[in-house]
């Protein structure tokens, strides 16, 4: 049989990014292509109790058929977690999704229209690109600068685009960039959603990983009209294989977005909720949080150390405060895709090229994401060293 | 701020069915009204032995991040099992989800563009049709018959709209009506879906179910020219809660689904998936679905015992071999939906109206459904006496 797809999913094909993503899986690869948090970071013995506790008291819990918002316990903590850091007032609710991934997902399918327009920082996070793409939006990406969005060039899109239902940011150490928007232009995106009437989908998975700098106000903490959505996630701070994350935003828009998920999923693993629940209930966030910082902090130091110590001076890249990427972009004229393509084939180091981060991956970019989190110190020391040795002989 | 939400989400409203089913929550109503697995069939045991190995021996595994396909060692299981009931062949692939119900909103996802047919057994599962419905697909029911979808009237809709991309059944124990379909109806669809060129979602949660007659075989294996999407699930042989189903079908539309699947939520839990595949490697699925036939089988036959006993004799109602519902209709003329609200507003006894399983709440019909599995046996005998005494005094 000959099969005729849909088009929303006739345009995410599988690209040549993959390719490259390909030589991450032989074993003789240094990635730092990923995006996995450290699994030394994973609180392994706790999960365990947690979860022991649960399948010897509370079995059916963990096996039956839940609620499609989430279970209850853990909503109710993170609705006061939210609430102190100004991201739940009494006009939101609160919806457990698969992951943030979910949560950007059901907020397109729910609020856009195919041919709407959902404005993104360009770069930013492919999954999530790929998401509103495979609602059909018209996606218009707008250049990211070290601070934040283009604020100029925002309004032109704007303007260009009147059916703009949604702009999508991740504030905070910003995948691929690492980049941290200013609280000016927090505080701008806002006013313009208020003058040009839009929703924002704030992303912010992750904003606990800050190890450097000072935390900067979320732009759903600064919503008195109800115009954010705030994405939240355990995936960076707990454990990603649970896929469990969350989204606090207008009544109105969680409860299209439980009759959308219901639809979907039913509702999210009902164990991986409890773990959560239970791990917040019993452990110290703020102690295993400071675990963390520290364990990312190390990682990206030793990485933009040795990118200090090898790489051409002719090469930028970000310094980020928190999170797991930098952001490195070659002198004008380079050829980008190329040297990744090289450096993973012929010199066995595996880095995300930028284009993989563009609305098309036709649109212009010389730089690419190196990951810190997943790789082991040593093979960072040596990845940079190999991917340093590139540039000097390319550029100087 | 005043929310516009997309068309495909704005019909998937809350429905008057839904003030019936809160009833339910109240503790002193008897429900009929679930479909959920009875509880005491959970292999609790087996759950908690192979989580504490799982979270002992590779506890990364159940924590870091996975590829979207699914487990690869419960993939190889279940290619194998599906194999051996010819729904696997070498034209398939088999991809994980997060229950069946990922499986049919994934398959409509990459199959239909808005406007596109979907035709399905009128009634059917509301699940699946909402998530059908949230793409904006033009649904069309088909009168369901005793022994499967009425074929001339199947035909008629066939012609009537020629860009038919799917036809959506439950073959084995339907939701709503506990039907079966029979092995000629099932030839019969197959040849219509070459005939008019669609695709066919086989969707079998209850088809491990059977506690009466014979087993009748797939339509996915009498597939040979790779038209039919064939869903399973561990919901209702396993564990709901744990939201593990499969999907076997062509490699063309599993890679599509894939993609989809990625931008959703990235993989299905990883603990539940190493459960679902312990369950099948280290115990016995033959001695477990033997126990659970016996007790679906207990249930149901005291539920249509007492339904003989006390029903008004205008009353019809399905005898199903399987799965977890029976589907009882009031003469014409009644009223079905008064029936049902004085059912539980004024008697305490809770079943779905029928209305709830038609491609609109507005179409017609008389029946309603009530489930045995999840009432204990004591409740079953007195929800039953409690309707048919409603119903010899309304009718008799």
């Amino acid at each position: 049989m000959n099969y005729v797809f849909s088009d929303r999913i006739a345009g995410l094909q599988a690209s040549a990014i993959r390719e490259i993503l390909k030589f991450t899986a032989f074993p003789d690869v240094i990635s730092f292509a990923a995006g996995n948090p450290a699994q030394e970071a994973f609180p392994i013995d706790d999960v365990s109790r947690i979860s022991n506790e649960l399948l010897s008291k509370n079995p059916i819990l963990a096996l039956q058929y839940n609620i499609t918002e989430g279970y209850t316990p853990l909503r109710d903590l993170l609705k006061v977690m939210m609430a102190e850091k100004n991201c739940f007032s009494d006009n939101d609710e609160l919806i457990i999704t698969a992951g943030a991934q979910q949560g950007m997902e059901l907020a397109c399918k729910v609020l856009c229209n195919e041919g709407d327009t959902l404005i993104c920082e360009a770069p930013s996070f492919i999954g999530s690109l790929n998401a509103f793409k495979s609602y059909n939006v018209n996606l218009v990406g707008v250049e990211l600068e070290d601070d934040g969005i283009n604020l100029e060039k925002l309004e032109v899109a704007l303007k260009a685009n009147t059916n703009t239902k949604v702009l999508y940011l991740i504030p905070n150490f910003q995948n691929p960039t690492g980049n941290t928007m200013s609280l000016e232009k927090r505080k701008a995106v806002y006013n313009l959603s208020k003058k040009y009437n839009f929703i924002i989908i704030e992303d912010n998975p992750y904003g606990e990983l800050r190890f450097a700098g000072e935390d900067v106000p979320s732009i759903k903490s600064l919503d008195a009209d109800g115009r954010v959505i705030y994405v939240g996630s355990f995936s960076k701070i707990l454990a990603p294989g649970l896929r469990v994350g969350y989204v606090s935003a207008p009544k109105e828009i969680i409860q299209k977005m439980v009759v959308c998920k219901q639809v979907s999923d039913v509702h999210t693993n009902i164990w991986a909720q409890a773990i959560c629940e239970g791990f917040l209930q019993t452990c110290d966030l703020d102690a295993h949080l400071h675990r963390l910082r520290a364990v990312y902090e190390r990682k990206c130091k030793i990485m933009l150390g040795e990118m200090d110590k090898y790489f051409s001076k002719k090469i930028k890249y970000t310094k980020p405060q928190g999170g797991l990427f930098i952001w490195a972009t070659l002198p004008e004229g380079s050829n980008m895709l190329e040297f990744c393509k090289r450096a993973v084939e012929e010199y066995k180091v595996a880095v995300v090229p930028g284009t993989a981060f563009m609305v098309s991956e036709n649109d212009k970019t010389n730089s690419f994401r190196l990951n810190f989190s997943t790789p082991t110190d040593e093979k960072i020391v040596k990845g940079c060293e190999i991917l340093g040795r590139m540039t000097r002989e390319m550029l100087d």
